[in-house]
């Protein structure tokens, strides 16, 4: 079986501006998520950022990832609403997705929810401790019913998501708030994972049970089948071709041939 | 109690366009539904115009309309972003929507599901007939376990919709498809319902089932708690009013009292 | 519109051996839940318990309770098993039914389950607060985003329930642990809730959110359709009486008229 | 990779009986279905049937299965209550389940589901035709949009099942009916899909499309992970292991040590 093509986006604007970031993550945090995979086994992953062209992310890039990993804070609004669509199409046509931490508000993410996908929020760089509530599912792969991160910003329900596909983790915060930081959605042919922690002033993406997430959370969202040609394809069944037998009956708007509104 | 105050909004193409389809809705398809409305009881039904200043939904009207019924098809394109950003917060903020037929390729619609919402479809006049699957569901009150349409377009599987809170009709063609017609979400705290019966060249909205549905639907989209006042706020917890003490720890990205980056 | 008739069952085992339970619910928690049912409009609450005949669930009070409401603990085994097969009966027909805290391993929530409902647990009154995980959802009209208990049994995840239509609350414990505290399902045509709060040492059902908690959630449960006559019916539907026109063909086992296998 | 350890329990009734299915199934249906199975690569199947002794699940023999195939119709209230809680108690530890057609009515998987299973019926070797609702799942994997059986039973809508997690599959009935065919749950650690094709009286398990759909869903429901060693287990967590310091408060029910009432 051949490697998982991973693409992990980030944003590499904190990377630059702040000496606290850099100081963590002296690759960006994208590189190290890339690396962290790429050590995991059965995934190779690259990385593309919002300073490139197309924002790293042409056509043909999304054509070859199997499962596309986003992380953005500080300039959602500076990705191109063509790149969106994109993104958008290939998550609809087949391809993996998953969000982290302050993602849950960039414009892919949002899109494919429908929601607001707000929160409360806290940088406090208090304890954040993420529960299991779905045994042996295989996100959580190799994971204790719980695992702490000391340090993390606190993120608030309500979170303002569809109800998940399944709820796979929920966080316990030490100033007293708890969220559904681990759960996942089917959206046409993709499937999409939003996993919470990995605020950019901590070491979270060094941790080992954040990696084995992310790893797993690559496998579970990977799917194998040939990607959809168009994903928003609408075909007319003309009435000569239909499965059963029948008659045109009664009045018409559309001429024979025709195609449908949109 | 008093009634609950619903829009309904019609592109209000066709009716111009076509004698069949002025001759079976002289005074539009929304007027006809507003009226089964307005005669079903406890329900106050006016309605909206694509062609008017706003498309008929400047905000004050929104913030008066308790469930929005959406009917569209040959001009999704025309509907500006102003007012699908308007309708969307509307729904998060806790309005009731309901979307018929062809409104499944509208914009508000797509954006509130987060997928392609394709289907497959054949305009043929052929039999439909639409079975319960969620028994004594209030969307299904009074009705029998399944019920016929003698001349309808058909809309096919695979629908390019997200997994339904719950799936209350799945209807049957003639020419031998099926299709998930009547499906709910909840978004932001809002109420979504799809219901797909309803081409303008058939009498459909003239159906007594049809009408009972939409009804129905209309009473569980209901929500009668206070509107949210901003459905995409997500407010910093200083850690000063955590509810439990904590202090502040590690490095920090954002200054005191700063608003959080969307 | 008349009152819903709630009726609240209690084991009342506890409230006769503990001076501690007895102290608190003077008259049962049974009694007590429904004196705050009873106050607070709408709603006609009376109890049935354990050591009455039938554990005072007659199959005429049961066509009578239109939502059941559930607290049981020490003596879940000794709940017999025709009880439980006409509980279950009554919610497929269409009957609400709350379960209430320790009820999470009641022999009637397990079998609507489906799967062990187990937890962790710790009996330390412990700080509780529960979380609103779906802003406006009719089972927290009126409350606030969260609300404290001070004094509860920790309950923990993984829930062994399965995935909620709706999550509705989520608990965070002063003791590091999180949990699904309110959650919904749909069993046949009756609509289920399962909320955490009330271990019996603690005054929890004289607090005034899990009252309003529980009068929500029994005006949410509440199903106005006609009960089902039969909710466990298979009908056989005769070739002579298809919908659509069809011949017999091919082999059968069943002669005409007989019964389905069961 | 080993292969996936399936057991296809077949009640091995109809085949003793009927000269017809003992034509189609000579060996048995079990025996056909675990011959395809065999022949799908990376699956090793074997079959148990229900007049061996524990009707062929033995403890040891759950234990040694990855995924359980259920087959069922004539004999359902033979199957003893113990094997049934073997079953379910294999299931939660995370084994597969897989229920074919009859098997609605089977006592496992109404146990599983915590509903009636109910559906309307009709053997008049009609034409079903299954439609993929969800593109690009793993239990469609190789399969088009739609395929046809030309001679099956009806199975038709209200389908008495919870909301499942997915529905795969929708069939569409010559007489006019409709029916959720492909279903997916999750029943503790435990992958459960329903699937509807399968009367004894025609030759459905030979047709090449059917066996895709169950050997995909071995697939889908293999859980690689460890067994959960006690699916039921809901442990005490003491005071003094709480993961945050906190003291005993209020009164108590459990002196110290105490297991939990069940």
């Amino acid at each position: 079986m051949s490697s998982i093509r991973v693409t992990v986006w980030g944003e590499n604007v904190h990377e630059q501006k702040s000496a606290v970031v850099r100081g963590l993550y002296p690759q960006g945090m994208h590189q190290s998520i890339a690396d962290a995979l790429n050590a995991a086994g059965g995934i190779a992953a690259t990385t593309a950022t919002l300073d490139q062209p197309d924002h790293g992310l042409p056509p043909g890039r999304l054509q070859e990832t199997d499962v596309l990993i986003w992380w953005g804070h500080a300039a959602h609004g500076e990705v191109s609403d063509a790149v969106v669509d994109r993104v958008c199409d290939a998550v609809w046509s087949g391809m993996g997705a998953i969000f982290l931490h302050s993602a849950h508000f960039s414009k892919p993410f949002k899109r494919l929810m429908g929601t607001p996908c707000n929160l409360t929020w806290r940088e406090a760089g208090e304890r954040e401790r993420l529960w299991l509530t779905s045994r042996n599912h295989p996100i959580a792969a190799g994971l204790p019913d719980h695992f702490e991160l000391e340090n993390e910003e606190m993120y608030g329900e309500p979170f303002g998501i569809p109800e998940p596909l399944e709820t796979v983790f929920i966080s316990w915060f030490q100033g007293g708030e708890v969220f559904r930081s681990g759960v996942t959605y089917k959206r046409g042919a993709g499937n999409v994972f939003y996993f919470r922690p990995g605020h950019e002033t901590y070491p979270t993406y060094h941790d080992g049970n954040v990696q084995r997430v992310i790893a797993n959370a690559v496998r579970w969202a990977h799917n194998p089948a040939a990607r959809l040609a168009d994903p928003n394809r609408a075909p007319n069944v003309p009435v000569e071709t239909a499965l059963e037998p029948i008659e045109q009956r009664g009045e018409t708007l559309h001429a024979k041939g025709e195609a449908g509104f949109r």
